[in-house]
């Protein structure tokens, strides 16, 4: 068997995982992989020039066990004269909910990262082998994840690196008996336990009857997945930054014909992810994929605050500005009143009678958008607004740009939706003019952005 | 659960398996899987419009089972009145050895096309499941393919269409039971019989606790790597095609830098592939990439006959021509001789001295390429001429093409590599020229291309 240290010199080498003159800061749990971890980098720091030290997260979840750890490990680093950081950390909500690893794992990173800027280190090192890759892999599979699962974690992200990344479980096992390194039961790596268990003890020795190489395929296949994802990343980022101006994307349509459908979706995500921060679903990529098969103008809102549209010439996502209530009085005539979506003018004896003239004297009129709790008024019974606005499938995005018109407290018009008429030789009259939408809805950044 | 009928329908909607008129071959095992889709399709064929019959391939492999099954498929089609074409094949160096099943398998499809076209029919339809593919990618993923084998095998490719590809077996199972529909034990099914059984019995269940909806997870990540790989091949064709010209590629080293190190090795292997119908492996993909990143003339023969090369502005991969070997007979001075890579002119009295004037009177000299047994004299010991350019790092590409100098049977000269050194003052030497190898590795094409 090839020596340990000089593979996991190779992996740092082929993976560029640490320059000279670095400093390294090692999470120590104090189980194996992270103690050989420990033991060939503090062997390896003068060849590579580095300084190292250790971290080790207490989170106190396991009573004395989580005593034991720390005990452990405060030996370990004396003996082994490396530099300790101890830091315990209650995980808040703590009980041994499903989430708690999840959270304790966050809470873990983030105390590494801590440490690491006070210490004025560079890197984190993990002991990840490709046992776990092999696990992790196999597990994402299962559970269906994207090609991000499928590739399993990297060999350096960020400040994180994994120079055990091409090591095998056993490699790490004989290492130790080697080298007679003292170890505790890995006591931080209770995350899905019971799923990686599966994994490690009942279907992982059984794929090893079919291959005995099988961290080697999975090592070679996540290559070839990140190498992938690289590339389909680099190509997104190219088409992303060249039409997101502003914290909005405008791509001409004609643009998105040529590019590949899958290419596309990828655009999709990354743009929609910088301008909202938010993940779209792959039901939500499907939809949007097929509005843009469809002619004329059509929008979806993946987001309340999010909108993507297609119009004649460009495809957009943007944020939607958070609308303004508006209410104008009108007591004079003729008017004509702007709001968002339509123009309204009012008359005497034209346009559509919506209300007699002494009402209109003893009253006036109000166009305003809508308020909770408004109802209108029908022959026998009353509704709703919201209601009938739902009813008459009044998308979301415009109900609150919608004008209603109203005497005393009283609808009396909804241009397209309602009109109370009245049946008076003398009265005051409704005319109305749909606005473009599209002429607001490209070019210019939205209001908020 | 779903009507497998609507099921079906949906999967042949989604990939266009099927179009109104065709007509519909159903490979015909009469194992469960197999069954059950000719079942559903002659049930379907007026509302898909198309006409159905089937096909079986009896490979006579297991004796009585495999009469059995033939006679078992004869009364099926018979009872559901369908016609059916039996093949009785004999598999070609039969025997129970490991690849038996791989060559039953390719003869199987050869057979159903054979059917096919005598049927003037237009798809094939193959029974297998998503629990197939649930087993064919994980075993892919065991012993490490690519993308191809991690997405499995495919909904539509060629005249092979797969309507069960979203079916679980359950659900076949199912319409079995309900429909009382008869079958025997898949026996076409043998290939890899040991290591499928491993991942059906033994593998799948345990990752069904982990997530019970495994097939479809499955559909889903194979479904993005079909895309990945769509949109990756369109990227690589448009490339190869633009610089691919009568077997010949040559693309612009500035290109090569510009686009995706993943991008280059997949248009690389496509190039490659197209130009000697012979696979690159991985590691010799890698090679080409190093060589990339060097100054100056580089070439790599990755099979006998093929050569791969860059040079100061373009990266090339080209049929080599074959080589003609060749032999001038040199009697009177001063003569020229033009070889491949040296032009060797032979004086009196001037040049490296190799031959008396006597010797040449008497023998003349001959200049040719090598032969077989050559050897070369030294002053205590010969050594085969072989051995000597493999010492000398002579490339196998060009060590036809060196020009040997001899005289009665005994070398004297090669250009930079050997000379027999004569010290009389009537001599004939030589003076050679070596020629720019670069100027007949760009730009036109080799001879035999």
């Amino acid at each position: 068997m090839e020596n340990l240290r000089d593979k996991v010199l190779k992996t740092i080498d082929k993976f560029s995982l640490i320059h000279k003159g670095s400093k390294v800061l090692v999470a120590l749990s104090g189980g194996p992989d992270s103690v050989t971890l420990l033991h060939l980098l503090n062997q390896l720091k003068d060849r590579l020039s580095v300084e190292v030290a250790a971290v080790h997260v207490n989170h106190m979840l396991r009573g004395e066990e989580s005593e034991r750890d720390e005990q452990f490990v405060r030996e370990l680093c004396r003996s082994w004269k490396v530099p300790l950081f101890v830091e315990r950390v209650n995980v808040p909500g703590i009980s041994k909910g499903k989430n708690v690893e999840a959270v304790a794992r966050r809470e873990r990173y983030r105390k590494f990262k801590e440490v690491l800027e006070s210490w004025k280190g560079d890197l984190v090192a993990l002991g990840h082998t490709a046992s776990d890759l092999t696990e992790t892999v196999l597990l994402n599979l299962t559970r269906g994840t994207g090609l991000k699962g499928l590739r399993g974690f990297l060999p350096k992200r960020d400040v994180f690196i994994r120079p055990l990344f091409e090591v095998k479980r056993e490699e790490v096992e004989n290492y130790i008996r080697e080298n007679k390194i003292p170890f505790v039961v890995d006591s931080s790596n209770l995350e899905t336990k019971y799923e990686r268990n599966l994994l490690r003890i009942e279907i992982v020795p059984i794929l090893k009857k079919i291959n005995p190489s099988l961290e080697d395929a999975i090592l070679r296949e996540t290559e070839i997945l990140r190498e992938i994802e690289d590339f389909v990343s680099s190509e997104v980022k190219n088409l992303v930054s060249a039409y997101l101006k502003k914290e909005k994307f405008c791509i001409p349509i004609s643009t998105v014909k040529q590019i590949h459908p899958f290419l596309f979706s990828e655009v999709l995500r990354e743009a929609y992810r910088r301008i909202s921060t938010k993940e779209l679903s792959f039901e939500k990529v499907q939809l949007v994929r097929k509005i843009l098969e469809k002619e004329g103008y059509r929008e979806i809102f993946p987001h309340r605050g999010f909108k993507i549209y297609k119009e004649q010439e460009f495809f957009c996502i943007e944020k939607e500005g958070k609308f303004e209530k508006f209410s104008f009085k009108v007591d004079n005539l003729p008017t004509t009143v702007e709001t968002p979506l339509y123009r309204l003018s009012f008359y005497k004896n034209r346009g559509i009678p919506i209300l007699t003239v002494r009402e209109f004297e003893k009253n006036g009129l109000i166009v305003r958008s809508r308020l909770p709790g408004d109802r209108l008024m029908f022959k026998d019974f009353s509704k709703k607004l919201k209601k009938f606005l739902i009813e008459k499938r009044v998308p979301f995005s415009i109900r609150d740009k919608i004008p209603i018109v109203e005497t005393s407290g009283r609808i009396i018009f909804i241009p397209n939706l309602y009109a109370r008429r009245v049946n008076s030789p003398e009265f005051i009259g409704v005319e109305f003019e749909e606005k473009a939408e599209s002429s607001n809805s490209r070019g210019e950044d939205s209001k908020e952005s």
